[in-house]
């Protein structure tokens, strides 16, 4: 658990930047190999560089499977690299039955012990309860996300006239009297950003998709973020491979403090 | 790969049976400990004994998870255990844009050689289309499940009048030049099956929800199951721990030799 509350550290480091953590072999800088000790040493590298501006880190779980089960006590290296001074994420997705969504709880909330897991809500609101039943744990229900094919279903429009990824919020809503419950709303679409905080007043939403995939930070800010209803903006390749040399911890520094310093001028005018 | 097509697994063993490897350290029966070599010569004493009457496998890979990094190593260890003889799945029901996509399509169908995935159509087709880059391997779409929850989000009417699982079976098939694009539907609602044989008439459907969950083997065939369109049923507690003394192995047997037993006579009336 971290040692302060979401906001307390927004309010603290004047940021809500989430760095992602998204371990790439093919693109690490000049000098380390792919090696579970440089991939480590890389990973440590880029959470100390960006400690001082970032209130949040998100590993994405797909990266470090790829690399089969040195992979993944890779990554459960690098969550133990995290420090109780910031909110953890891990990006798994995951979305299942009962009996299965128990064991994705129990790997991730407890097992590796994050703050939260983002979760895929396709089979139903029964499919997300098992979290919650976990000691502790917040789950990010996907909502809409920044990738084009965002229209073949969640843009769907059901025959009420929402769309798909509004019924989503407004049904996991029901799960909210845990106050665990927040949202992945992608940056590329601010438009639905807003709606998903008409939605869900009081939740987090977690955003993709600034930077590389072409999101603004101040439009997304404008859209959804409420002095109750914060948001992390998650940015990963802009800030992991800012450098392809030496330099590159140095670079990832740089490029997350250009990022917090923007947050910090729109936090000041909320 | 397997040695034969699926289609021809089946003509040779006249079954159509699936055994679900969801191995749960608190199930294992009485004289096995939940230690890595016992949790592995469990799932080597179910594979073998059912082997004579199953032509696929799937592995759910929450089960691993749980267990940690120890847990991805047996389940590389149990992918080792399947013989080419069979099918093999990853029921992972993964789901991501596509540069994680593609590291997820690595992990299951190159690193662990799986045969398919199962994978989480939400986020949309483009997240569907880096499995299919891979140089072999199926994906089975979560199309209708078989929980209560299915008709929060899969049972939604669009606006069209369509349900969102028929969309999703829809536009999965436009990637069905491939033919590699295959369905998860739930046993419980053989109707809705039937309705997802309809719209893909040359795909193999995974039926989970035999069983523990209450779908009925003769509804499912009749609703789905055609020459030329296969469906893999599955079952994983009803085989798995069928007993829970020393003779648990016998008594899977007994149990896939007794289902395998009803898929033949079915066959046979094709």
């Amino acid at each position: 658990m971290p040692t302060q509350s979401l906001q307390g550290l927004i309010e603290t480091k004047q940021s809500f930047l989430c760095v992602g953590l998204d371990l790439d072999p093919a693109k690490l800088p000049a000098g380390l190999k792919p090696t579970p000790a440089d991939m480590l040493a890389f990973n440590k590298a880029i959470i100390e560089a960006t400690l001082p501006y970032a209130v949040a880190y998100k590993v994405n779980t797909a990266f470090y499977e790829a690399m089969g089960a040195a992979g993944w006590a890779l990554l459960e290296q690098t969550r133990s690299l995290l420090p109780a001074s910031v909110y953890t994420i891990a990006d798994a997705k995951r979305g299942d039955i009962g009996n299965t969504a128990r064991q994705y709880a129990r790997a991730f909330l407890s097992v590796l012990d994050f703050d939260a897991l983002t979760v895929n809500p396709y089979m139903g609101i029964d499919t997300l309860e098992p979290y919650l039943r976990e000691p502790k744990g917040d789950i990010f229900v996907l909502a809409c996300t920044s990738n084009p094919g965002f229209a073949d279903f969640e843009g769907l429009k059901t025959e009420k006239g929402t769309y798909l990824y509004e019924e989503v919020v407004l049904r996991s809503e029901a799960l909210q009297q845990s106050g665990r419950v927040h949202y992945v709303a992608g940056a590329t679409r601010p438009e639905m950003l807003g709606n998903v905080r008409k939605l869900a007043p009081g939740a987090t939403l977690l955003v993709p998709g600034v930077g590389a995939q072409g999101g603004d930070l101040a439009s997304c800010f404008a859209a959804g973020y409420t002095v109750g209803g914060p948001l992390l903006i998650n940015a990963s390749r802009s800030i992991l491979y800012a450098g392809s040399g030496p330099d590159f911890a140095e670079l990832a520094a740089k490029e997350a403090a250009q990022m917090a310093h923007e947050m910090g001028v729109m936090l000041a005018s909320l």
